[in-house]
């Protein structure tokens, strides 16, 4: 007799929505996933009720479609805002949710009656692209994950790197112009104050002040408020000139925070995940052209710079990953 | 009866000068350390000749004084400057050295009939502050080597970081000015195009235009040609108010690239060696404040900024240490 299939269960949660989902052991095929983008910034103990009902429901759809069995479920890995103190499982400080040092792992283990982990959401999704995304069977990969903000991974030699004090991996707030334009992280030229989805939006506002013709205009009802990264990735792909130059400009500013990743750590992969691969090769194009002009050739040569693929899952795939790796021993 | 004691050779190949030594593997002491500083850039088998007849002396002196035995020599750990292929133990392109695909791993230890290793000069400085140095008993390392350019290295838990294709490192090829300086590699804003040796040269030649008071006009006879980064830190030290601004600016450069190795690395330690130490706490006082406006605090909290603690001998240390790990397994 065949022993049962094991599954692992994965949480993604972000600021405005949350991801779980679980994969099976043998053939890793995800089993019920389930998004809920209700923004999260409802307090901490209407957000875990809301992963526990959402992990129940994963287990349930198991048990109904796969015939799984409730102990079936080895644990759960969760991804979740940094900064995080993994060893203890607390979230440290979540602006996006409005948290602070909340004990996050053991609330949700308590609830579920399973062993779980906790990692930042930007490690996981690079993990998960590693693992069965735009990354898998590479060695050293560093990942960014470009939204309301941008996040950033490290896995080296198939593992997560964490540094001294689980920061390691902040790709958003590197400085690429010293005297450059204040990020909400205190600091002065952060690559994601250039880049981030909202910074990609307000250099789009600057640039309409200039200029009266572009669809954005029209797309908003001239009302720039409204006016999103989105917005001005449907506007490019409709040829329009001003969001054609703000992705251009997108990608030499991520161009330049990419190659200094290059000459740094010269990965075999650096995997983009977010809204901003929805410009495509308009974006990507660009982007690697100024990785080529900035970084070493050999660095350049052993790099490849692609999109994500798991998409919206990319998250809880490596929350699952986490998980096995840190209490199964193993993927 | 005790084994006897055995050593193995290192060499720092640099673009100015030659450092060999050999290291016992009980105490670790250091033996017969040799420097040559005649410029190294009387072409490729002139070089092979220096390093050749300088271990043919350490081990001569290790004979007479340590009452070591040929057969107690292990092998040799080179460090040179790269871009280097590791794996071929070839230096791929030397510009100070005039060098172009130059096999000098097997060129040297054809010649002393010893097996030999060959990394990066900064990558062996940095493992050897690791092992020896500033960075003992540490886990995530990185080190800057200020000189003529800005090298680096990383060790991580222990062990050099190559990456995929032996550029991992490269700090002073960071940007941290997009629209900067130019840089010798081609690329705009570099940390190196504003804090290595030339550019701090260049920094103050280009104030002195419009100081006519510093001391530093008379410390080079009205000549600034003749104006290096020594001489600024004398006259800084001296407290000539240009000097000093001159080295508070080169803190707050150095800060914003050690900034963004805190963000992404999060190292236990980051090690300075070169001779922008001579500044001493001049240089990092301000250095470590910019730092802490920059990065994360828990990254800051975690990392100490230090100088090095083996001056002119890091190379040669890491370059032993490099060759016992690959060849020996261990140090």
């Amino acid at each position: 007799m065949p022993s049962p299939t094991r599954y692992v269960l994965g949480v993604d949660l972000g600021g405005t929505n949350i991801v779980v989902g679980a994969i099976a052991d043998n053939d890793g095929a995800h089993v019920g996933v389930r998004l809920e983008d209700t923004p999260t910034a409802a307090g901490a103990e209407a957000v875990v009720d809301r992963i526990v009902t959402m992990i129940e429901a994963v287990i349930a759809e198991a048990i109904t479609t796969n015939g799984a069995r409730r102990e079936d479920f080895l644990g759960v890995g969760i991804g979740a805002p940094g900064p995080l103190d993994r060893a203890k499982g607390i979230v440290i400080v979540a602006p996006n949710l409005g948290w602070r040092d909340f004990p996050l792992r053991d609330a949700v283990a308590d609830r579920v009656k399973l062993p779980a982990t906790l990692d930042n959401d930007a490690n996981c999704a690079t993990l998960g692209e590693w693992w069965r995304g735009a990354a898998q069977g590479t060695k050293n990969v560093v990942g960014l994950t470009i939204g309301t903000g941008i996040g950033g991974g490290i896995v080296l030699d198939g593992k997560l790197y964490h540094g001294a004090s689980d920061v390691a991996g902040e790709v958003g707030h590197t400085t690429i112009d010293s005297t450059g334009r204040y990020c909400r992280c205190g600091n002065y030229g952060c690559l994601e104050a250039y880049a981030s989805g909202p910074a990609i939006a307000l250099r789009a506002r600057e640039a309409l002040e200039r200029d009266e013709a572009s669809v954005l205009h029209r797309m908003v009802d001239d009302n720039l408020d409204l006016l999103t990264a989105a917005t001005v990735y449907d506007a490019a792909n409709h040829g329009d000139a001003l969001a054609l130059e703000v992705v251009r400009d997108t990608a030499k500013f991520l161009g330049t925070g990419v190659a200094n990743l290059l000459n740094l750590l010269n990965p075999d992969v650096v995997v983009i995940t977010g809204g901003v691969t929805r410009a495509g090769d308009r974006l990507f194009e660009p982007l690697r052209a100024e990785v080529k002009r900035r970084a070493f050739r050999p660095a350049v040569q052993a790099c490849s710079i692609v999109p994500g693929k798991l998409a919206g899952t990319a998250g809880m795939v490596g929350a699952v990953a986490t998980f096995r790796q840190q209490k199964l021993g193993a993927l």
